[in-house]
């Protein structure tokens, strides 16, 4: 019923053609997702604008349920929640560690720290929590 | 002190070309912002994407506080929180209608209510936090 | 099916003795409560404690959906978020003001802004979900 | 600077005498503090109400901050959300385990994972944010 990376790889860009986020890793009720940063996604600052985090935040719950429960497109974010800790350098890909708390019949929570690429301290957390149709 | 619709509006379009969002209103502290929703704004299920909401409402937050202080760029987000509650149609534009509850010299505390454009209920409530730079 | 501000009293004296909080009023999605603040509720810095705005919110939002659904005393609190906006003086009373923004079978979202009694800025502000369980 | 745990031991029953949390670690940026459950804790469905949990969260922060930067009464939390994940069991403590993620100048973040004592699984999960007065 799990999932595999490449599973969830083909789903993503079948279904979400437009994302630039890839798939790092997944398994053990977690996901690393990773987003490339360009000129489309800085802001004023020389930074990484702050829907871009969130984006990723949401990709990386979605990609650690889906790993867990199989593909089940319907699964939907139903509360997002992100603290902005440290300016994310423009020059470095977002990378989002998802981390599932709780993975109930309907409702899952995880939290997801987000990094800018070869740096130590996560540049801001997210928790989310997604409804999980019946299977 | 306070910027102008057309102000801001111009400010949008340089500093975030790649943005959707379109300012309809701003002024009494708040601001009304306007989304359109095309193939890349979709997930399965026939709705509009998570990120693309968490977008309008960050948006629509730092254009009210902008509105009000005038532009300064390095104003940034520091959280946000957003509960979903209602499916959004795939055919609606999302609009994002802002009311700031603080306004102080450093943090700026706003909520927003988010519709597709045309329905009664909101299909999402964020409430944010800025960062104002000295100014 | 609805209840009555007395049944709700009622059901709260009889369920939750210890609480402080009372009724002031219920109806059209929403509902007003207040606590009396004493030594207990204070922190230092002349203020109100953070747990008691957090408890006033809690029980508005409680209240606001018995109102609706009738008395379940097993709906449960999912998720609250809060923010703290001004400082509440330590000799007024915090009233709690929840509006219902969603009210569906198994889910419910509410918001509530927090009062220092006799002044008008909300001291702070919060959003809350609730497991509703089956009727 | 840091305080130790038996300042902050001696500092928490000075200005919260009615607080029924005891610190049980510091250091390391992190907290644990313990609540013991009474009947005054309960709600319906034999379990504990939200708010305690709530306030354990917030003590675990607080005391995590106070450790690291030393006591300053003054320190106020400016945000808290919180998710609630299991169901606490009627006859068990809350330990509530801060680690804190952000420890800034002005600003420090924190996240708490609240336990049944005695259990594994978090029943609850919180971030927080807390404003630090200048030193």
């Amino acid at each position: 019923m799990p999932a595999t990376q490449s599973e969830l790889a083909a789903f993503m860009s079948r279904e979400f053609p437009q994302t630039k986020c890839t798939i790092v890793a997944t398994g053990d009720f977690g996901a690393t997702v990773r987003h490339e940063v360009g000129t489309g996604e800085l802001r004023p600052g020389d930074t990484v604008s702050g829907p871009v985090l969130m984006t990723v935040a949401d990709v990386a719950l979605y990609v650690a349920i889906l790993a867990e429960i199989g593909i089940r497109p319907l699964a939907v974010t139903t509360s997002l929640s992100i603290n902005f800790m440290r300016k994310p350098p423009s020059a470095a890909a977002i990378v989002g560690v998802c981390k599932l708390m709780k993975l109930g019949r309907s409702l899952a929570v995880g939290e997801v720290n987000l990094y800018s690429e070869g740096l130590r301290d996560p540049v801001a957390h997210a928790v989310g929590t997604y409804a999980i149709p019946p299977g």
